[in-house]
């Protein structure tokens, strides 16, 4: 697999870069921003995976939540992919909904027609492009821990939760924590995976904590003014979970803030520490 | 003149806006953002203002510069003007070029037609939108800084300049220096002010120096890998300037950094803390 560079910007003393490369997981071009901290010079480092929103590109969390800075500080490698397959003969919602379709993968891998051609955004992010990064950047793949936003969020804990022992940390800025109860992952979960609600718990935050082989602590952060609480991103169900599976949670609810990037970009540092506390560990 | 609160969003524990309102200067709407620290919940705080680029908008800033988390930590508001008036009935450059019209206000009071309908810029962001943000914000307006990127920080050096007195500090991010010597100045103050050279000293930092009343530190960081350096930034121009007037000048130039706000991000904490020492010392 070849990567082409299409953009590179020197960045906290570090490089920003975006790439682009023909994914076999989705059968399209496919684009992902790396940022190499300063440490990388000198040898492989830990990897923070940032896992993008509804309607998101590899693009946002690169330019709005400030977190190279932190990278730098502590020499974490973010990737930053994109949250869809792309291209013209990609199928988008037939109503060109937001909440489905391009820049809404679900990062699940779609099981029913015409979704399954293209949208295998959990093949992607969790097999070839781990590959990709190990093979093209200087990462201590041993060393990973996993975070997102939103639709992001719900990728990064249900990742995690399906990939014991591959990642030491894992947070989530105000994730959908349970599509089998909310809107957006009902559309999205029946539309891509189907009408059978068993296959769905695969991707489902709070079922799989109820059979987690791991216990990895979870940080989440959620802003108390965001428009999306109670209809889609229902915290107190992952909190529920968490105590019912004795699984480690600590749930913040921030006051005042909502679901934009000023908010992410406010505890971006407190995400980028907690990752890099777990992986300094090892 | 009243404000229109257009979005706003918390962000590091204040508050991030965008407002919109009638501008007597420009004679059209004009958009600006105003980030107020939690220390302006407690009282009025330091402002410093931010002037952006070519092409830009109040929002790049905003949303890039990771500014916020700086201008919190030292409780300094922030005022993100816009670049140009803007609107159906405001010329833009007849070839739709982005150095010239629309995005490109260079900060100017323009006295060619048609420019001066609408152009004037320097009496905006001079006096009409301080007033403005006296009156509407807890603003301590005895101390103020002023920094910029690009066509900004020309217009952030020119502006501190000519109102001696007014700001207690000032910076730039890769500034155009002299416009009378560069392709981007000579078109824009060619057709804003006319072919009289002699008029166009009053835009031009490296002119100012000579003359200035008041020996204000600079601190400008410039990228030595900036596409535009050596056609349009020259800060040869600017060192040589200072160095004949025995103004004092911090020239740093950050090599492999280029025009980005990937740079401006890396070197934003810096200035807003050139700015606070300064600011505090009030």
């Amino acid at each position: 697999m070849s990567l082409n560079e299409v953009a590179a910007n020197k960045c906290f003393d570090g490089k920003q870069a975006v790439y682009t490369h023909d994914s076999k997981a989705t059968g399209t071009a496919m684009t992902f921003a790396v940022y190499e901290p300063p440490q990388a010079a000198h040898g492989p480092v830990p990897v923070l995976w940032y896992l993008s929103g509804l309607t998101c590109t590899h693009e946002n969390a690169m330019v709005k939540a400030g977190a190279q800075a932190y990278a730098a500080e502590r020499g974490l490698m973010l990737i930053f992919p994109d949250t869809s397959p792309r291209g013209d003969d990609v199928p988008d919602d037939p109503d060109g909904a937001y909440d489905f379709g391009l820049g809404a993968g679900f990062y699940v891998n779609a099981t029913e027609s015409p979704w399954n051609q293209h949208y295998h955004m959990a093949d992607y992010i969790t097999e070839e492009l781990p590959s990709l990064v190990a093979a093209n950047f200087p990462a201590d793949m041993i060393r990973q821990g996993i975070t997102g936003h939103s639709m992001g969020g719900h990728g990064a804990l249900t990742i995690a939760l399906k990939n014991p022992g591959r990642f030491n940390s894992v947070s989530a800025f105000s994730p959908v924590v349970s599509p089998m109860n909310c809107p957006w992952g009902k559309k999205a979960l029946g539309r891509y995976i189907g009408d059978d609600r068993e296959a769905w718990k695969a991707y489902d935050t709070c079922a799989l904590i109820a059979d987690a082989s791991e216990r990895l602590p979870i940080l989440v952060d959620q802003g108390d003014a965001d428009n999306f609480l109670s209809e889609q991103l229902k915290p107190h169900l992952l909190r529920e979970a968490c105590e019912a599976a004795d699984h480690p949670l600590t749930l913040r609810m921030q006051p005042g803030y909502d679901h934009s990037y000023f908010f992410i970009a406010s505890f971006m540092r407190d995400h980028v520490m907690w990752h890099a506390d777990a992986l300094d560990g090892n």
